[in-house]
């Protein structure tokens, strides 16, 4: 889910996440829709749906280290809503961020629905992390395995009742990213894939990700290694730091960032574009 | 477009506004979606749309006497996009303020669009203005006409290339939101109607509204008084005050708060349900 680059007039946005001084606080303010049928298989349980939008716009604020102090709903009135605010209570509770307000709409009949949430949060670490400060010479790592997300998606597709907690339910890494964010030179949250998302980080840093495939960490079996260093969802940290910093968590190192205009080198394969790379909005 | 109720998970629901302590500053939050067909015309220019999001929103910030600090906003890509940004940048012009970010997201094929905006406001008065607080013996007062949009409404439907804007483009009370935050015991945005809104305010206040229908000033003939009273999106603000405050800017007095348990007296008539005052969602 991109953030708006198409309007000249956009000023402040910074990566999936818009950074904000006010007083004496730095907020990171960061909005996502998911529209029924696109960002949801339609017949998926609504309490997933809604625990996966407050998941994934607290990991945009994990990948700038904020604490999230509140969310905003936009919620498209409809036969399950119950389900859709049983999850939404359960992601509340679990990640400790409270429901500020919003708006509830109906929809015509028939039409798809769309939910979006704005979760709102304080930096605990200025300046906050972009995804465009990895530097030659940087280590580049991720905070856990990939794949996940796609094995319990397939589960799900198949419909055998085999565990697919993994996609339902993602878990946005906000400890990890508060932990990280003095450290690193470059941050964000993988959503589409690591090699897109990479490719990104690649791009915006103006230098090349250079990634060894073998040593990034699967949850898939290894025949899928590909895939699943291109299917999004899992929402684990890709974060670059210099080669020497002490980390404050467990971390896996999958590269090191290159001086280039390439923005992704894999195995020593260049990629000059995303195309191929991962899943695209 | 209400704010949620239906979740006893929600904390610090405000009105239409959420109101955030952090820092040293305070925090006025509000979020609005607009959908194809249901709050436009289905054949309206996508810049008036994007106008009138944005004002609405910016109308929630004036009914708390805060200032603007930038939009987030989801948007429905669509075949006028050029048109709708076109719009928006208007917008955020006329009212000088940003679009800090948000997120873009496809729609299935022929399905009706929906767009989200998100306002973010620092209040310049605390305790910010509720729609809770009117008290037995306030004059009752509205910043400017209601009715012009009704008016536009019906020009725009008609077809004939009459002046709609008022309808088109309502224009938020910003500044007459600040000069009165100070004064005001309660406040609101006339979004659905003077009178379902007055009834609303009665109701969160605990108080009765007593509203003289011909000291209410409307923009539209004569014939058409009990319309302009119940047709929304006028946006002009409803707020009640001490009787002897001194205010800041030109108003109209519309009438008294009593002491009572029904919310609205109209001419001496009792409502004691909302049901056929105006426009609900």
């Amino acid at each position: 889910m991109r953030a708006i680059a198409t309007d000249p007039a956009a000023r402040g946005l910074d990566d999936d996440a818009a950074v904000l001084e006010i007083g004496n606080e730095t907020l990171v303010l960061t909005q996502d829709t998911m529209v029924e049928g696109v960002h949801a298989l339609s017949s998926q349980d609504p309490a997933d749906i809604a625990w996966k939008l407050v998941a994934v716009n607290l990991s945009d604020l994990a990948a700038k280290g904020a604490a999230p102090v509140g969310l905003l709903l936009s919620h498209a009135l409809g036969k399950d809503d119950e389900r859709f605010l049983a999850g939404l209570r359960e992601a509340i509770e679990r990640f400790d961020t409270p429901l500020l307000g919003g708006d509830t709409v109906s929809m015509p009949q028939g039409a798809p629905r769309s939910w979006t949430l704005t979760a709102i949060g304080r930096a605990t670490h200025t300046p906050v992390p972009s995804r465009s400060g990895a530097q030659a010479g940087d280590a580049i790592y991720v905070t856990g395995p990939l794949g996940a997300a796609m094995m319990g998606f397939e589960k799900l597709r198949e419909g055998t009742g085999a565990d697919s907690t993994s996609y339902r339910r993602p878990l946005p890494q906000l400890s990890e990213g508060r932990a990280l964010a003095p450290i690193v030179t470059a941050m964000m949250d993988i959503s589409d894939g690591l090699l897109l998302d990479a490719w990104r980080m690649g791009a915006a840093s103006g230098a090349t990700l250079a990634i060894d495939s073998t040593a990034v960490p699967i949850a898939a079996p290894e025949n899928r290694r590909s895939d699943a260093m291109r299917w999004g969802d899992d929402y684990e940290l890709l974060f670059t730091a210099p080669n020497e910093a002490k980390l404050p968590c467990e971390v896996h190192r999958i590269g090191t960032v290159e001086a280039g205009e390439v923005p992704l080198k894999l195995d020593g394969e260049e990629y000059a574009g995303p195309g191929g790379l991962g899943y695209q909005h």
